[in-house]
């Protein structure tokens, strides 16, 4: 399995609506790319202000999520809820 | 619930030993802290190598595994797998 998360650092002077990101947001990108669901996290100490992990069946799964008709549509609803910019990591789950 | 994550940054000249990570660490971690399990990311793409994702009950839950007694032995487990200095996050679970 493939998890594919997505971390927002923390950024002087930049916003989050972190009910947006786990009522709209999220949600719009669980259904685009036929999930069961994703895990999102709200930063409490370190270096990010939030994060979400989705779980994909295979690298090919992830690659074809990414290049689906809807991902244009969810990568301009960002502008909706924060203006940082997210790191991207993408990791093989071996236990 | 709480997730705590650890993530090891790329780093020039630092190895990283993955099979010791996940048969040997983590399970001594899991084990000193009571936990059921964790989640155990091997990097493909992006700034990390590796990664592991804790879940406690309770901000308080973790602090106790922090200040446990057996929690000096898994700090000093790490030598044995890698120099790379982790990246410490603890995020609350909100969906």
């Amino acid at each position: 399995m493939i998890r594919f998360s997505v971390f927002y650092p923390s950024t002087e002077g930049a916003s989050f609506d972190h009910d947006y990101y786990r009522d709209k947001h999220v949600p719009l990108a669980v259904k685009t790319w036929n999930l069961e669901g994703a895990e999102i996290d709200r930063g409490v100490d370190g270096p990010y202000v939030a994060a979400v992990h989705f779980v994909f069946e295979s690298p090919e799964a992830l690659a074809a999520a990414m290049s689906a008709p809807g991902t244009g549509d969810v990568l301009a609803d960002v502008a909706n809820y924060t203006s940082i910019a997210p790191v991207l990591q993408t990791s093989e789950v071996v236990g």
